[in-house]
């Protein structure tokens, strides 16, 4: 584990925006595979991106999105905001996006192999312990792949998925996401987490033992997790 | 994860013995880390490794043992058996090799971390499901670092512990190894299993979920580990 | 050798920084060398870089001018810009920068090899087909490393060193360059080269034989070469 | 350039053939291509290499032969020397093999060049100063890639070929060789010298300016050469 404690969140955008270039760039000679995430912690990161990217340049980057929340007679939670953050200001090539829901999630994990596998992937971490869509209280075994989660699993992750697809009416019986297998599996795992409201969760991430409860606890077994951490979310470690 | 069968022994050493070479090389110019199996399984790679590798053109290779079963009175069962296998003969310099024991264990994860991390790991498969010295038994979570065991944790083990150091007289009262955290924070791992006797293990190993009765399982959540089995224990799969 | 041809200067700017990144990334956990150009081409690039770097987090990312105009009782005129486009906006800590002049330019080549090597080199093209300082008419062979050069070899050339130090009572009886041995010699050279003012140039350096005439012909020899130039540039092509 | 020098011809073989085993292995996962040399001084080193390698696992693993005179109405001499030192003891699968002779020798530098370009070159030097087939009196310029040679571009070097071939009803008008470019833009080469009678060639390399007339001397500008070599032909140094 590599882990950076950043003056604020601003230098935490700079260091993780090289990480993820550092990924991208791999994408000029050879097939490089990103899983990357949407959210408010990456957003002045995707901003930095945008000055030197130039997609063209790098036909062999692909991109996943690692989760989905669907909403009914709209696109995701996931991929609408993956849209206006990274992909359309961007302007990346549509075959290199390899869009990931409800439909094609079961046979997720042998596409990603077939693909020759995750070599990036960009992350962040929940206020309860989560990663992906790996919220505490929804998983079973770390041995977990691509997965569903039904959307009524219990009542707080219930509420929480209405707010997120804007009411009730747009929501539907599961969501979908990468388990800690798929991503265990990716060659290199950064972790960004930015904000006083994340110390107490990244406090018990870096102390406590590995568990179900705390999912993003399994990372910690990883050879090559990259943690960049602001020092307001790092202040109780 | 890398899954190779080999034809029978002589190509599953082959395979080893490159991978091992390979991760050897990199001591040209730069430091790297290598921690190495005794055992049954290595003995023909050792041989074949012989023959190419003149240990001062590696000075930056240092070597680790991974595992030690104390002998009152003598040098440990690991380091006994890879002095005999593969330091005295290749005269790997003293100052590159590391040695793991009862006296330095509960600060060797720290000094690996030191160190630079491990780069590769050479393991093998036992027939409980172990690696290194966890025992089917004598895990209680996958956090767990550099470790020791004691010698009387059950029966069984007592018995194996005893017929390795050749009479109860010789036996203390605990063995070290490194943890599953140890092992997972290596970045390259590479299990080498033959024989038709360890079959059913690797049968297991393969299908079954991950749990610390069998201790391998969390392997399959490394991003970068290479497997090599012979026709023979891959005969059940 | 890799060719891109960018669409405009904006475009060849971003590709620039990218491979720049790149370069200056490893010098999170390795010691990485890295010589780069002042002039009119890196400006934008330099701009873009500025967003995304923090060169705290990147301890091992060594800089190096690869040649100086020494201006009487000032700094000279590569140190000087160099400065001013690209170590002071980054605060570039001091003890990075590997100042290159009159006074060190004999044991260079040995001080870099003490280094480790320069792993990246960004340089540009002269109109008259020079990289570095090596002019044309001033190689006399392609096994010159770091060397110096009489301000009057010749008439023209004198006239362009009093231009650039400001007038001829500033102007020193030699200036320094790396020779075409120290760039060869370096693991990656990127070429960026734009304007329709440099479309001559860059025909006769794709189109014309290795000659000291010319001296950025023998880049052509380099295995590791990337060449980034914009469509004005290429036009004669 | 990184020099070795062994203590004797069993050593340089070993150091050989850990570079050879090192390029090999790269064609487990990616197409990795290889340029490897006949003649005496590598017999040592495939005789090592035997024992470690097993072509079908490597299937990315590309060979070159770099140079070529040919023999009427036989194999030609290089790639008879190949057949028996490396290609039939190793069993190399027929499509891995790329041969090079008279009939496709002038589009070779593209179809290389399609291929992905040579990752990896192991040639001798020659008493002349020679490289691949690059005999002192038949270069006219560093430019030149793949290319013919007449047979009899002088007396001596006529004499030298017909006993190659095994006397003068075999000759053809012309060998063909790869030329300085060819080799230069391969990404790694290792050179290996042994011997006395190498002593005096091998002084001048070191030691001698990049010249025609010697060669092997523009190797000397390569970012990425290693020189392994007996203290037999350093004694002049």
């Amino acid at each position: 584990m590599k882990l950076t404690i950043t003056k604020n969140y601003e230098e935490l955008s700079q260091l993780a925006a090289m990480e993820l270039l550092q990924a991208i760039y791999k994408g000029q000679a050879e097939r490089t595979n990103i899983a990357i995430t949407a959210g408010k912690t990456p957003i002045r990161m995707y901003a930095i991106i945008q000055d030197v990217l130039v997609d063209k340049y790098y036909p062999h980057t692909n991109y996943y999105n690692f989760d989905e929340i669907p909403i009914i007679g709209k696109t995701g939670v996931t991929m609408d905001a993956l849209n206006r953050l990274f992909f359309e200001p961007n302007a990346i090539a549509k075959e290199k996006i390899h869009v990931y829901d409800e439909n094609n999630y079961q046979g997720f994990d042998e596409k990603i192999h077939q693909d020759g596998g995750l070599d990036f992937m960009m992350i962040g971490l929940g206020t309860d312990g989560h990663f992906c869509g790996n919220l505490s209280g929804t998983l079973t075994s770390f041995d977990e792949g691509s997965k569903s989660v039904p959307s009524d699993i219990n009542a707080q992750i219930k509420d929480r998925l209405i707010e997120l697809v804007g009411g009730e009416e747009y929501l539907t019986e599961k969501y979908v996401t990468f388990g800690p297998k798929t991503v265990m599996n990716a060659k290199h795992i950064v972790l960004i987490v930015n904000g006083s409201h994340k110390a107490e969760i990244f406090r018990r991430l870096m102390t406590e033992n590995i568990s179900l409860e705390l999912p993003a606890s399994i990372l910690k077994l990883h050879p090559n997790l990259t943690i960049i951490v602001d020092q307001e979310a790092a202040a109780l470690l």
